[in-house]
Order: structure tokens, then sequence, then C-alpha cells
């Protein structure tokens, strides 16, 4: 009855998207460690690390050391939220970039003090010098279904935003519900929309499980067509800007889904759940997936 | 593009499912206020509480009074395994009486030690007595996707077991992921096929939260036409014979996508909050369910 994707790629943003927003400043060591791990599992493509200031971010600034140190793996992107990020990437050899903004004025006024458009206007020169330099460029979306501040987001401003990324060239759009309100439906329309709109560049659904709607949205994006999703080993993460959010979903409940489905992801749950172990004690709280709570009891 | 249905039922199952594996016996005035504030939310429909014997489910050892205390409902259950606690339910005034019983051979060995046949031989005649008297009669279908003993369970099985009930005049089936290991394809694929076979009869939906797809399972039950959920407030319960098994899918999450997705539920998600605060002391763990952290941050 359903037409979902054979395969699938997992875009596994635990290392940086989930420990940007962990409190506890983790070891070098112990990022490598897990990093590792998720290779193990057979992880393809990582968020590694951002190229933010340290004195922003304390929790990225071993980013070049971060980079140096992984082996590479199939694609590893580092975080760049502007052109000194970008050529601190570049100078650390990083081979694919992130860049981010919020579809929402208000979002990006209180993350970054720009608004959309200067935000845009600021990205702009760095794409170029990134696509210059062949640089694979993936574009993070955040707020593509609701903001904190402004409610329903309109799917004409996501796909609005997301063409002017297209015609900067990047390679990637990865459109994000940063607080966690996307319904299955919403999912589907909006992913939908950007298949049709945008055939040429490869679509990642983000979605956070702050509502337990995450499974069901990447479902709903599944039959959308949507072959690439971003999420967190043990769903570490979570929103700054939204009070009581929980996390990323968790890449160890998203990869079982899709396996039971027969969609192959070349990932091993239990061995994703061998790198959550690796990184629980060092985060500042419990982690309480699915996979991994069957994981501990061993009844994985 | 989704057809969905544009009302829903909730039936509220956790004064009985949830606390009957609740390991705090909860006073019979705490589960009087937890009832009355879920009816108070909205709720049409609940699981109140279970005439077996008190030997065996101490926590149930007041069935008669909290079906003699509470105010009729649009509809409450309450479940009796066998003629004496269909008696039992019958003197104690009970409308609406549901039966249970698993697809599984092995399951309904080891939970009420006999076969799938002998279960059904001695439902038989208390599904004759309770239609006798004009009850409705609701029959929980159990392991109606995988057993913990005999792992995957064929449709056709489930399909064979309803027919048996439809014709002795059940008036709705519930039919069970009882340890949460089905998939939203495999919940689309049984839900459809029972819609069809079964046109004239009430289907409910039955899902636990286990692996974290139970929500995504209810969305593709809902694209099969199902308009009947089973769920717990506070994702009270969980199946004791499956080590590490979390429990019934949320109240408070599937209504919550429910109204999000316009489909009509009558049920208010904040109040069913409040209903958690009220038990939640009672209780052996912390409730963590997505709306319930969100309501106590007050973030809903």
């Amino acid at each position: 009855m359903f037409i979902l994707p054979k395969k699938t790629t997992i875009i596994e943003v635990g290392p940086r998207d989930g420990l940007q927003n962990e409190k506890n400043i983790v070891d070098t060591k112990n990022k490598l460690a897990f990093i590792q791990a998720l290779q193990n599992a057979g992880v393809q493509e990582m968020e590694l690390t951002s190229f933010v200031s340290p004195k922003w971010v304390p929790q990225m600034g071993d980013a070049k050391e971060i980079v140096e140190q992984t082996k590479k793996i199939g694609r590893q992107f580092v975080l760049s939220p502007n052109e000194k990020g970008a050529e601190r990437a570049l100078e650390a050899g990083a081979k694919s970039i992130a860049v981010f903004v919020g579809v929402s004025n208000s979002f990006n006024k209180q993350n970054i003090n720009r608004t959309t458009d200067e935000a845009m206007d600021a990205l702009q020169p760095v794409i170029a010098i990134l696509k210059a330099e062949g640089i694979f460029v993936r574009a993070c979306i955040s707020t593509a279904f609701y903001c904190p501040y402004e409610g329903k987001i309109e799917k004409e401003d996501v796909i609005e935003l997301c063409r002017r990324f297209v015609s900067m060239g990047v390679d990637e759009l990865s459109v994000a519900d940063t607080i966690g309100m996307a319904n299955p439906v919403e999912s589907y329309e909006l992913f939908k929309l950007l298949k049709v709109t945008f055939p040429d560049v490869l679509i990642a659904a983000h979605f956070h499980d702050t509502r337990k709607m995450a499974i069901a949205n990447i479902f709903a994006a599944l039959q959308a067509g949507i072959d690439r999703f971003d999420s967190s080993a043990g769903g570490l993460g979570g929103c700054p800007f939204a009070k009581g959010a929980t996390g990323n979903v968790a890449t160890e409940d998203v990869v079982h889904m899709l396996n039971t489905l027969g969609i192959h992801t070349g990932i091993d749950v239990n061995k994703i759940c061998e790198a959550v172990e690796i990184i629980e004690p060092h985060v500042s709280r419990p982690i309480e997936t699915g996979m991994y709570r069957l994981y501990k009891t061993k009844e994985v």
C-alpha cells in the first residue's frame, strides 16, 4: 500500500547538534570515542563539530582537533556559522560544511541577532567560497514548521528560503522542525512540496521529539519520498530557546523503525546503543530512549 | 493527501490496564479522583477496573466500589476474565464489559494457563450471558502482532480469532500490539484487513510505546480508517511478561496529535495532564510523557 524508499541515509548529529546543547563539557577523547563507536555502528554521514567561536560555545572549542583526529567517514559535516568559521573549517581539512539559518525572522534575531535576509546575505559569500573550493554544502533550515515566537511558519516562506539556498549552489537542504511541533500531515505536505520543487537537491528531514510525533513525522516523510534523516544517538540535544523541549529524535529509535520496515540503513541498532553507553556518563541527564532502554535490559 | 477520520474516540485504559500493572497499590479514593479528572478532561469511554480475583491482582480489589462510585460516563468498561468475574461485574451494575485473550497459545498459557482454544471455549458462555443481559461486550485481543514467545503472529490467525468473537456477538474488537513491536506498515495492513473483514463491528487499536513506534502506528491506523484508540493517561501500564517494556501509549500524546491534526477527540490535553498530576504521586515511577513534561514546565 505504501510506497516507501528502499534505502535511507541517517545523518548522525549527536556529536555536534547533540553535544552543542549539552551543558557538561565533554572531553575531546570521549567525543572521539563516541564518534568512533558511531562509525563502527555503520553511520556513513555525521555532523562532527562546529567552527563556532569557543567564546560562545565552549563545547565546540576542540573543533579543529575533532576534524583532524577522526578518520574520514562517508561524509562528515562540520558547521560553520560565518566566513571565519568556514576558513577555520577549510584549514582543518573539512570536505563537507553545513551552514544554518531559521525561516523565522524572530528566531534568527534571537539566535544570531540578524534578520533572515541579513543572515542569507552574510551566508552568500561564504557559500560561494565553499563551492569554489569544491566543498559539499549542507544548508540547515530551522523553524521550518513552527517558531517559538511567530507560531506557524508558512510553507511558501520555507520554499522561498530553500530556493535562495539552491540558487547559491548548496548540495543539501536539511529542513527542521526545531521545536518539535509539526504533525505528520504537516510533515508530509512540506516534504512532498520540497521534493517536487527541488528534485535535484538532497533533502533531509530533521525532527525533534518534544511532542512525541517525531517518529510519526518520519513515517509521513518516508511516504513523501524522503530518504535522508537527521537523528541524534541517545536523543542528545534540544533547542536551548524552547524551555522544556526535549532533544532530537533518537538515532537508535529511527534506525530500528527503518530496519523493521525493511528499509536499508546499513546501521546496527545495538552498536548505536554501544555508542550511547560510551557518551551517557559524560552528559548531564540519563538517556531514556526506547531502544536504549531495551538495550540496557538486554532485550534488543 | 491523507484521508483520515474526522472524529475519533479515545478509550482511556489508565485506571484498569495502567494501574493493574502498577506495583504500588493505589487507594480507592485516589483512583476515584483520577477517574473524575479524566472525565472532566472529556474522556467518554474508559476501562475502569477489573473483576479479577483480588488474590491474583490486589490492585483491582476495589472493583465493585469503583463501579458503584463512579458517575456514569459515555461508556465505562470493566474487565471480567471469567464467568465469576462477569457475575460480579453485573451485580455491581456494569453495562459494558471487556473480555480478553491473546492470539498466541504460548502467551495465553503463560498468562492464564490455557491455550487460545481453551480460552475461547471458556469465554463463549460468558459472552452469551452478557449479550443476553444486553451488555456491550468488548473483546481485547492481545499479541496481535508479536508474541514474546512465538515471535511474529500471522494476520490470518488474528482474523480467525476475531471471527470467532464476532460470531459470539461482541460489539467491539480492541486489537493490541502488546509488546510494542509492530511497525506502521504492519499496523496499517492489519487494521485495514480488520476494517474490511468486519465492517459492522467497532475496532479499536491498542499500542504500546516500547520501541517508540506507537504514535506512528496510530497515524498509520488512522490512514487505515481506524477511529478508536486505547490509550493510558501518563502512559501508565506495561506488559508484565515483557521485561523492559514500557507502558501504553500516553493519552495526552495521542490526543495532542489527533487535536493538531484537526481530528475531533472532545478531550482537553491540559486537563488530561491535570489527571496525570493527581495519580503521579501514587505510582512507582515518575511520568515522563511528551505533553506531561511540557505541562509541568507550563509550556502546553
